[in-house]
């Protein structure tokens, strides 16, 4: 089934998003499926890929490739799904949205206009955040190794909580809390002994991490006796992540019951009521065919599910719970659009098609093993006839985008979409081979705004120095 | 062994450069060995690791840490070694630095100034060489998915040689090459099958390559009588790349014996002569207690008699050799110094020691599952009585630097110089958690100069723009 809407849209065609949104969770497909459709995608009567009401080959005149392509109602959507399931359908819960996944001023301003609250692991983040005005009380400050410097930042900038990972953090919060004479809000982050994975749960492994105070040890519980004996320092709560892209929601519901258990045991060992609950991130998305993600719904009522029973069977007063989607929030809200240029046949071997982009502005397949769908933008509605690899321009033979994937044959020119891709792409892209990184546009309503300018040449060299003796 | 120099070097000291590498090639090492000494590496009576007569305690206060910090002399040494074995120890053969490998305008001088030829990837190398001077004729432009805007500059510039991969290439080449009116020198990029490793090599698998017209079933016969049928494009020779980090020097005999084969095939088929060969890059280095690799004298003898025996066998005059070297000039020149932050013993599973760095500054470890070692620079002379992981500071679990190495007892605040991370370490760092890239520095002779700054947080922010409706 192929969606047409014959013009670009207005913007008070917004309006019919929530129908599109409908439409697309019913996997808008074509007679072969060589992409998936998401969010306000769909192919229009020319057969191109069009997003935000923006066709794609429009896009690719106007801003060239490659290009990210960011769906804003699809965002706004996914958030909203997330602040109506967890925020409206349960007392005293907050999202914030995980920025590593990706985090310009534009997205700081979108997530700031939703309400949810926003975790930043690095200065570099947290400045992103302050600069683009988002309200430092709802900012969560995490990190394995956060500097004196990015911690005095974080303190003098009020974020609202500081995930302390580790003793030597804490020692240097409470001498720099002391020092600016500010009392701090933190949550300790543990390690519950948890690992999820896409499909299963095991209870081992995860005591192996460089993050966070192991509850089985009893580390977790020197750290808050320390925290507590520390003046500078109020223990909120505690903090936990238990993996990425987890599809199976039991991961959660067990995730629930440990740190209840555990938070009800620190009540009873010592008296001190822990008052918040962060659950982490990791709910799984849509990548490619196979891909069985929960919905945010079902996420939402596992969470509370175990929460009551967990709280009704330790006798524990119900905390306030915080989840952190990044993945989930970005992720299929990204595309990428590449223009194709060689095509190398290698008869009864692989066909490759090369695109002006590569592992620099997604290197999820050389560093995960990641899989993308992918589809011709300029000829979206045309039947797949050949299954091809695409390979990008990195004199590398790792830089592959997708190792096998059905599309109509190809030609130098065509524009080639790769969905998904909204989420640790831009955040992770590089200038290896010193190529310059794509720009990124935001889509919605017909309308395509740049938000972050493409790279030129002249800004690789921005921070070279000759020394003049080798002039 | 301990190598004491109780000063830092003077200018004038660099003549003993010479026997420091003498003795350098002989593994200075100490009792435990947690890492191997390199070029101008030593450690003074201080007991701080010193490069470039620099002593890196000093190089870290005055200019933080993370820092890559690249040893001239060394780069220097290297550059005179492979010029002294192949291009003074044979007749009519160049060397070409792979510039992928670590490119910045101080490196392209340096390389200028050393002789070498440059080995370019993209339009954004290109740019870099010719913003450092780099005379144009002795620059090759490979690729397998170059842009017409590529291309046109490589044109306009007058690069030497531009490496043609495929038809599609070929036939853009021709078309801008006439327009512009200017005859282009090129070599074929062909796919020899056969595939290099570390120990072993085999003579499968390389035809399933993205890169070049492959030999063995007739496409690089066509492709050559393609080019030769173009008008404005000269076909000067070949070109083949049989793969990284080789330390079995019988790969390259190998090479050089199918490849002159092939030049002498064409010769019978259709007279034409091609005047040069390049065996493309590959030598292996060293990077971690393991690493066996060859000496750059044995690589040339190998080359040499190949050749040599080849040529006589097929009675074939002796062609222009090239060889591309990217890794072994800047790669055990380069000594990446980082500050211990925080550190996680976990009894009986593991030590985490972490950086202010990690999978930004150097992903190869994520990628490539890479080796390195390191000692604590500051206490470089203490012995080791632990081993530990090192991990980098993103959040994210595959962010390690070295999954098992033996230090002393670290405590925060200690310096960790991780060596072995000139190639592929700032040419692939990305801003992934917005981290800012660490500044280069290069060090000769006790001086230290800035080659490339440090990234600040409003670097990250250049690009940005916020729309008016975000505002």
């Amino acid at each position: 089934m192929v969606v047409v809407i014959d013009k670009p849209m207005a913007t008070e065609d917004l309006l019919l998003l929530p129908f599109l949104f409908f439409l697309n969770s019913l996997y808008i497909e074509r007679e072969e499926e060589e992409m998936r459709l998401h969010g306000t995608q769909l192919v229009n009567e020319q057969g191109h890929l069009e997003i935000g009401g923006c066709d794609t080959v429009e896009l690719a005149k106007k801003f060239g490739t490659p290009l990210y392509i960011m769906d804003e109602a699809h965002i706004r959507d996914i958030c909203q799904q997330y602040q109506g399931s967890f925020v409206k359908g349960m007392e005293n819960a907050e999202v914030i949205y995980a920025s590593k996944a990706f985090s310009t001023l534009a997205m700081c301003r979108i997530i700031d206009e939703e309400g949810l609250g926003l975790d930043v692991v690095s200065g570099g983040e947290l400045y992103t955040a302050l600069q683009a005005n988002f309200p430092a009380a709802r900012i969560y400050f995490h990190g394995n190794n956060k500097s004196r410097e990015e911690l005095t930042m974080a303190i003098n900038a009020g974020v609202g909580r500081i995930v302390v990972d580790n003793f030597h953090e804490m020692s240097i919060l409470n001498e720099l809390a002391e020092d600016l004479n500010q009392r701090v809000n933190i949550l300790l982050r543990v390690t519950p002994g948890i690992e999820a994975h896409t499909h299963e749960y095991i209870r081992t492994g995860q005591i192996d991490s460089k993050f966070g105070f192991t509850l089985s040890d009893g580390t977790a519980d020197r750290a808050l006796d320390l925290a507590l004996s520390c003046p500078f320092l109020v223990v909120e709560g505690i903090h936990a992540h238990i993996g990425s892209q987890i599809f199976e929601l039991d991961s959660f519901r067990h995730e629930v019951q440990i740190m209840i258990g555990y938070m009800s045991d620190i009540h009873v060992r010592i008296g001190y009521l822990l008052q918040e609950l962060n659950l982490g991130g990791g709910f799984g998305i849509y990548y490619a065919s196979g891909d069985e993600p929960a919905q945010i719904t079902d996420y939402a009522k596992t969470v509370q599910a175990a929460l009551e029973d967990a709280c009704r069977d330790q006798k524990f007063p119900r905390p306030k719970i915080i989840i952190e989607p990044g993945r989930s929030i970005v992720g299929t809200a990204g595309t990428t659009l590449y223009t194709v240029g060689s095509i190398k046949e290698i008869p009864e071997i692989r066909k490759y098609i090369a695109v002006d982009g590569g592992m620099t502005d997604n290197p999820r397949l050389a560093l995960y093993q990641a899989r993308y769908e992918a589809v011709l933008a300029n000829r979206a509605s045309e039947e797949t006839v050949e299954s091809v690899s695409v390979t990008g321009k990195c004199c590398e033979s790792g830089d592959m985008l997708i190792l096998d994937i059905d599309l109509p044959k190809a030609i130098s020119g065509d524009l080639l979409a790769v969905s998904c891709t909204g989420a640790y792409n831009y955040s992770m892209s590089s200038n290896y081979n010193r190529l310059t990184r794509p720009g990124v546009v935001l889509v919605a309503g017909g309308h395509a705004d740049v938000i972050v300018r493409r790279e030129t040449h002249s800004d690789l060299l921005r921070n070279d120095v000759l020394p003049a003796r080798l002039k």
